[in-house]
C-alpha cells in the first residue's frame, strides 16, 4: 500500500517511519516544485505527481497551506483525506470561524476584518485587549498583531492599511483569559468510528510550542469530556477521516474556548509516539487507508520537549531513562524546529526527575520553560 | 552519523527504522553482488562498497555468514563491530564450542567430526540421542541430523560420507532433555558497561522460532542471575560491542546450557520493539557508534510472533489493542520469516486473551502454538 503526502517536511517523515512495519510506503509531494520524494532522505523518486497520485491507495497531508491548484488535482483523485473542506478550515481563518460557529462550538468572540471601516468601535465588541490574525498563510506567530490598549489602534491600522485586507481579511479576537492552552487530538475513520488520544497540556514561548505534557496536569473529567465532545462535534461536522487536532483554552471557570483546529498530525501529539499504544502518525495512515484504528491507551506519564533553533548540545541525554530522540535532519534556521524529545516517566513526579535532568544538557536559553516546569510538576501532588 | 550494516534483509531494515529519529542513517550491504541498498525500499544507492566503507562512521552485520573477503574488508577499516572473532564463533560452531569451554560456559557435551573415525564410539560419550550440526552455514535447521539409537548411526555414516567433513566438521551434540529455551539478550558498549534485557521464553516448531514471550514465565532469579552471569562471561571474552543474543536451555535442576550465540540483534528480542525503553535495534546502533546505551527498563508483558510463509491473513488483527505488526515486506517462499506481531499486555493473563484473540485472525497451520500457548498463558497463576 502506498500513501502520499503533501509536503516533505518532519511530519510526513514521521508518517513514513511509523507506517514502514506496516508494509505502507509513505512518498511526499516537495510541493515547492512538486518532485516526489523519499520523506526521510528528501532523494527524489524518478515519478511524476501526477504518476504518484494514480498509483496511491490514498492521498493526504502534514500542513494545511497547500496551493490551490494542487489540491484540486488531488481532490480529483477520490482517494484525498481528511478532504478539502477540512484543509481550507485549518488554512483560512475565517473558515475556521464559520465553521465552530455552524457547530456552536464556542471559541473566541471575534470580528472579520475585510475593510479598514470594520476596525470601527471594535473596542466595544471585543474589549481593548485583540488578537489579529491573517486569515490566511499564518503560521506559528507570524502574521499576528496584539493591541493592549485602544491606543495602539492607530499605528495599527496604519499597518493594516498596507495589507490586502480584502484578499486575506483579518480575524480579530479578543483576547482570551485563559489559564492554560490544552489539546485534543484524535482520529475518525472512514465509518465513522472516533479515538481520542490523551489530553495534552501546552506551553509556549515567544508564539512557540516548546512543551507537551500528557495527560494535561489536574485534568477533571468535565474537561475531558467537553473536550471530547467538541473533537466529535467538529470531526463530524467535516465528515473528517484521519487524525485532527483541536487547540483548546481552558478558561478559569472551566469552560473551553476552541483556539484552533489543524486538519493533520500536530506538534502537541508527537509525545504518542512514546507514550501511547498507536502514534498519532501510525493511526493517521491507519485512518486514510480504511485500516481500522488502533488503541490510543495510554503507556506512562510523558513530556514532549521540542528543540527550536539549535543544534548544540551533547547528544548523550538519550542516556537518560525515558527520554527518546527524534531528529528531523534539518538545516539550522533561527526558531526553526529542528527535533523533538519524548520523555516517559512513571509518574509526574518521576517526569519531573527526568526533565530536570534533561535540563542539564540543553541550553537554557533554547529551552526557557524546562527547567521551571520540572519544578511545577515536582511541587504536583499526585493523585 | 551512518552505520553501514552487513547483510540488507529485515534486521538492516529494522535497524534503519529505529535510528532515524537519532539523526543515524542506516545503509545496508547486499552481500550477494556487494552493492549498497536502501534497507526499507532495497534501491541501490549510487555509491560503491568501497565509499560506504569509508564514508561510514561504524559497520556492524545482521548476520554471521559474511564472506571471508568482505569481512577482512571491513575488518581494516577499524570500524567493524562487533569484532572478527565474534562472527567467526558466530559462524562456526566449532568455534563456538572453543570460545564456550574456554570461558567454561556450560553447553552441551559434544564432540567434532571431521572424519568418519571421529564416530567411533560416539554413544558411549553422548549417549544414543544426539544431533550433528554442520560446523558452519548451518540455519534454522539445516545442516542438521538427529540421531534417536545407535541403529541410525549407519544410515548417517553413509550421509556424512558425502560430506566435506575435513573443510566443514559436524559437531555431534547429546541431545539436551532440556525443560525449555530461553534467550538472553543484551548490549556491552565500548566502555564495557553492560545492559541485558528481559529474558524472553521461545517456543520452536520444526526448527523454527515460532513465539517469543517476554518476560520468560515462573523465571526464578537465580535463573536471572546465571544467565546474565553467563552473557556477561561470553560478551567479555569476546572483547564485544553492540547487541549479543544467547540462547539457553534450561535443564530440569534449573542449571542453564549454552545452546548457541549470535553476534547480533535476533529475532527473540524483537519482542523490545514494543516492550522495552530502548529496542535492540537502536540499541545495537547506539553501541556500534559510541553513544551511551538507552535503558531497558521493560514496559509490559509481550509476546512476539512470528508469521512464516504466510501472507493471507486480514491485517485486521491490527485493530486488537496491543497488537503490532511489523513487516517485511519480502516475497513470499515456504518457511520464509515474512514479518512478526508484537503483542503487549498488561499481564499474562491479558496476554493470554490478546493471544487468542490474534489467534482467530491467523491460520492455525501456519502459527501452530499460538492457540495452544494463549491457553498455557491462561491458566498460569500470576505473581
Amino acid at each position: 500500500m502506498k500513501v502520499l503526502v503533501l509536503g516533505a517536511g518532519q511530519l510526513a517523515q514521521m508518517m513514513y517511519l511509523a507506517s514502514a512495519p506496516l508494509g505502507v510506503e509513505v512518498m511526499a509531494v516537495d510541493v515547492k516544485d512538486n518532485k516526489i520524494v523519499n520523506p526521510l532522505s528528501k532523494s527524489p523518486y524518478a515519478i511524476d505527481l501526477e504518476f504518484a497520485i494514480s498509483d496511491a491507495n490514498a492521498i493526504t497531508a502534514e500542513f494545511e497551506h497547500i496551493p490551490e491548484k494542487l489540491l484540486a488535482l488531488v481532490n480529483d483523485s477520490g482517494k484525498f483525506f481528511p478532504n478539502v473542506n477540512s484543509i481550507l478550515a485549518g488554512a483560512d481563518r475565517v473558515r475556521e470561524k464559520q465553521l465552530l460557529d455552524a457547530c456552536k462550538v464556542a471559541n473566541c468572540q471575534y470580528r472579520i476584518i475585510s475593510k479598514l471601516d470594520d476596525l470601527q468601535n471594535i473596542t466595544a465588541d471585543l474589549g481593548e485587549r485583540i488578537i489579529f490574525k491573517a486569515s490566511r498563510d499564518g503560521y506559528d506567530g507570524y502574521g499576528q498583531w496584539r493591541m493592549k490598549s485602544e491606543q495602539d489602534l492607530e499605528s495599527l491600522s496604519q499597518i493594516f492599511e498596507q495589507l490586502d485586507l480584502q484578499g486575506v481579511p483579518l480575524v480579530a479576537e479578543r483576547m482570551a483569559d485563559f489559564t492554560r492552552e490544552i489539546s485534543v487530538i484524535g482520529a475518525r475513520d472512514n465509518n465513522g468510528n472516533i479515538a481520542c488520544f490523551d489530553i495534552a497540556e501546552n506551553l509556549h514561548h515567544e508564539g512557540q510550542l516548546h512543551l507537551s505534557i500528557a495527560p494535561a496536569t489536574k485534568l477533571l473529567s468535565d474537561t475531558i469530556e467537553q473536550a471530547q465532545s467538541i473533537f466529535t462535534t467538529i470531526a463530524e461536522a467535516l465528515d473528517y477521516t484521519g487524525i485532527l487536532a483541536v487547540e483548546l483554552f481552558e478558561m478559569p471557570n472551566g469552560s473551553l474556548l476552541v483556539n484552533e483546529i489543524a486538519p493533520r498530525v500536530h506538534n502537541s501529539g508527537h509525545w504518542t509516539q512514546q507514550g501511547s499504544d498507536t502514534c498519532q502518525f501510525e493511526q493517521h495512515i491507519r485512518a486514510v487507508l480504511g485500516f481500522p484504528l488502533g488503541s490510543v491507551q495510554r503507556q506512562k506519564v510523558t513530556a514532549m520537549v521540542n528543540i527550536i533553533g539549535c543544534t548544540s548540545f551533547s547528544r548523550d541525554l538519550i542516556s537518560i531513562p525515558g527520554c527518546h530522540l527524534h531528529w528531523y535532519g534539518k538545516s539550522l534556521r533561527e526558531k526553526r524546529k529542528m527535533g523533538h524529545i519524548n520523555v516517559v516517566a512513571d509518574s509526574y513526579q518521576d517526569l519531573a526527575s527526568k526533565l530536570a535532568q534533561l535540563s542539564q544538557y540543553l541550553p537554557s536559553e533554547y529551552f526557557p520553560l524546562l527547567a521551571t516546569q520540572a519544578e511545577k510538576l515536582e511541587l504536583l501532588e499526585e493523585n
